[in-house]
């Protein structure tokens, strides 16, 4: 069976198949090596995330992921008392949501590859604009996420990952190293742009490959088509099996 | 378990996650209903792929995919006596070749819906340019491939799908009916372009929407973060899971 990287998180993992997506761009760096299993839930918090974890990640399974990506945080981040309070974690109990989900699927394998990424930056204006998209005039003034609060949670996930020895991509502080990240990296305030996500997929790329995850150095199941001799194909399958 | 569809070929295949590929598409489309597994091996030809689809497809397996497309011929259809004439396949051999693929599939799941899909047609002088990009005056003058030869090639196909009441994609013939395929759909007269990657993705999601394996229809393994009561999200959870 091929290696499986799971990668778990919100909407931002969710829509990373899309057109220029993250995930596809993974997919492909690992095509013939690992499979990329898209597991993103937009919308979810950790403190859902919970709920569904064991489903996605059983214990007990003889084939469990190689590597994770845990990348929540967004919606947790939401404000209370604003439209989108529902989604809101407070910041005392996303310092354990991210830890028991790291448990389990430390509990599942030992050797699995976790990786915590923080939510990107809030483009405040840019989530303004879309809310007058969606509801006009009647859209709140008063905004749903802030880059502060954001950044309070992102230095909280890089912490734990820290705390627990993992690598981290922080995101947050990261893209705004860049001139103009708003509209750059950002599609409205919040998901990624086709540069955001290229973004995020050197990054994770980078990652991998420094744990000793590089695509380029996993191995083929099965030889490359300049190795297979078109007289003796054959030889080429059983040395490859051998 | 999440439903598996594998989507089996050649580089047509194994290039679909790049940015805009049909394969991204699909698993965008049945992001949270179903995985798209990506099984596509750069160069090979049918003759090759049976020798490692027991492999990909081992039988007795618990959990066998739902759906695979088939879809190579592209290289079967190399000229002999061109320059890609280790890639080429006799027609009498591409006869049996995929009906050897197909019974192990259904030997895997006689419920699997099996997609065959013939190659892409044949842009002559976008070849021509692609090996002189490569080789310069040493390219060869004569085409290692011919539109015409691929045809024959498709035709089979296609013939193969009926006789075996399975659903196809006469890719060669449709995408020839638009003004400017050669350009508008292949990238190096063979592979897809942006719009070509569209156009397959189209042609695929349909014949899997007709087969009744529409990832609208599919039931999802939880619940949709609007159906989450952000005051009491157990509930939505345990309803999901009765």
């Amino acid at each position: 069976m091929r290696p499986q990287i799971v990668i778990f998180g919100d909407s931002i993992t969710e829509q990373s198949f899309r057109s220029g997506g993250w995930g596809a761009a993974l997919a492909d760096n690992y095509s013939r090596k690992a499979d990329i299993v898209l597991r993103g839930f937009g919308g979810y918090n950790t403190r859902w995330a919970l709920f569904i974890l064991h489903r996605l990640f059983p214990l007990g399974s003889a084939t469990p992921p190689v590597a994770a990506t845990v990348f929540f945080g967004a919606n947790d981040a939401a404000l209370s008392g604003r439209t989108s309070e529902r989604q809101h974690v407070p910041i005392e109990e996303y310092k354990e949501d991210p830890r028991r989900i790291v448990r389990h699927l430390k509990e599942c394998s030992p050797a699995m590859l976790v990786m915590l990424i923080t939510p990107p930056p809030i483009d405040e204006e840019g989530r303004r604009a879309y809310a007058r998209s969606l509801y006009g005039d009647k859209a709140m003034e008063l905004p749903e996420r802030t880059n502060e609060v954001t950044g309070v949670y992102a230095k909280q996930c890089v912490e734990l990952a820290k705390e627990l020895g993992l690598p981290s991509i922080n995101l947050w502080s990261k893209m705004q190293e860049t001139e103009g990240w708003q509209k750059k990296f950002l599609s409205n305030g919040l998901h990624l742009t086709t540069e955001g996500n290229a973004a995020v997929h050197r990054k994770v790329a980078r990652v991998f490959n420094d744990a000793g995850l590089s695509a380029r150095e996993m191995p083929s199941e099965v030889p490359h088509h300049s190795e297979i001799d078109g007289k003796d194909p054959q030889k080429a399958f059983q040395l490859q099996c051998s």
